[in-house]
């Protein structure tokens, strides 16, 4: 068995994990240090429990889209996803979720437009990376270890595979959050600064990349009987606190994190025989764990 | 109900299809004209049929990978891959299938390993495209409707979502083309110029992208009871020919293409409203279609 073996491990050579599972073999610059993973607070976690128990974990985003992501806790407190569904699950492209009837009222103090946040004016720097791609003058990572784009004017999130955004409307319509869509192929970077980014999967992206595709051309599905339940969303806050499931994830700003990207940006022999030289940012998303 | 699909229709606008399903609604100076299709000859493509009589349709790409596309012509001859299987589904990476016991003798006249025909040394140009990423100098579509990638000196094919590749073990292996993965998640451009790729799935990649991601690491399935049945892998000019599926690619080398990707590269409101003004070549694949 040895040659598949190998040749499925060589193949999966420089896989990212979003969580980290194993512990290097032998010391590398690229190790992080203990004090590079820092935790993700409570308030932070989204915990989406589907039917049959899989869950969802999101890192929720509200540096960056802090209107959006207040609404979202209002839900997740109110219980407002409990009973909704998945709906929506188009090959390379997103799977959606939220009430697809939209008769479900909002909570009231749920903003039902809140400000677009679909960028911020500003250019915050990102680390190490700066690399420009098709999409914007510069990308790279945010200290906390999101992928952020730039035109060094305004910044924004990229929308990487498993980064989570707002569905909406069309203009004036900014998303009130209660229908989200989490990236499951290429990153379609062209609904960068168009569409409020609120989160990333950190784990659990199975339960949302493998399910059937809709029948429709936008992988709507089309019998309320494929609808995938949502038996609740919870911040982690929410729950008992020795239920709290704990993430951390790893800063970028430090020369260990600079070296992690270097590898990724040059594969090493005796698998890849010609380094790229350079990396996507959707390619080199920071790590983000359980804490151990 | 408006709002809903409005917002499902709206986040869908521009979403490729890989092959195209509805005429546009109103003529456009990006409209194939009838001769912009051509045909997929028979003996390019590969008919996958899995358990439950799902069928994946795979088009080859002889022109840049000759050696291991005549090797996967005789697989396919030899009836091969028959009772084979799907084995390993790794979430943002890939799907691959084979024969996981690789106890299975190849047939006599397949070439265990090829040249690598991972690149070719030249620069054949590329259509209307032509913008650098992360990966290389330049990408763009090979007037056959590939997507490529070049330094300016040699070219290569680019790990696109649903491109096919060839698994391999580490050098002097070069995979007969027994062992076939194709990418379900975000390019993993790095594989680029590392590995030979062969084709792409130009229709059924849900039966491959909503599998069930294997337990380990690596994404391979644990237990064989969880391996996909592989019925049968025959090109198209195997069959009968009144049960030949026929596909087309559309031409890249006229206006008309260099328009359709104009608009993937500034996608227009209503929807949209800030343009991205580029895209990645892996956001701007060269639709293939069921010919009418």
């Amino acid at each position: 068995m040895l040659k598949p073996l190998l040749a499925l491990s060589a193949l999966a050579a420089a896989v990212p994990a979003v969580a980290q599972t194993a512990p290097p073999a032998a010391p590398s610059p690229a190790d992080a240090a203990a004090a590079d993973w820092q935790p993700i607070p409570d308030s932070e976690l989204l915990v989406m429990t589907l039917r049959g128990g899989h869950q969802v974990y999101i890192r929720l985003a509200p540096r960056y889209t802090p209107a959006h992501v207040t609404n979202i806790r209002k839900l997740a407190e109110a219980h407002w996803w409990d009973g909704t569904a998945i709906y929506r699950v188009q090959d390379n492209y997103v799977t959606q979720w939220g009430d697809p009837t939209e008769k479900k009222p909002l909570p009231p103090t749920v903003i039902e437009n809140p400000p677009a946040e679909y960028e911020w004016a500003r250019y915050d720097g990102v680390t190490s990376f700066a690399r420009p791609d098709p999409y914007a003058a510069k990308t790279g990572h945010s200290a906390d270890g999101w992928p952020v784009a730039t035109d060094g004017k305004a910044s924004w999130l990229a929308h990487c595979y498993g980064m989570v955004g707002v569905a909406r409307d069309m203009a004036p319509s900014t998303g009130s959050g209660a229908a989200l869509y989490a990236v499951i192929g290429h990153a379609p970077r062209h609904l960068d600064r168009n569409i409020a980014v609120i989160g990333r999967v950190v784990e659990g992206m199975q339960w949302l990349s493998a399910l059937p595709r809709g029948g429709g051309s936008l992988g709507i599905y089309e019998n309320d009987a494929d609808h995938v339940p949502i038996l609740s969303v919870r911040l982690a806050s929410q729950l008992p606190e020795d239920e709290r499931p704990r993430f951390q994830y790893r800063a970028t700003d430090n020369v260990r994190f600079a070296a992690w990207l270097s590898e990724r940006e040059n594969r090493k022999p005796p698998f890849f025989t010609v380094p790229a030289g350079g990396a996507d940012i959707c390619n080199a998303q920071a790590p983000v764990r359980r804490a151990p």
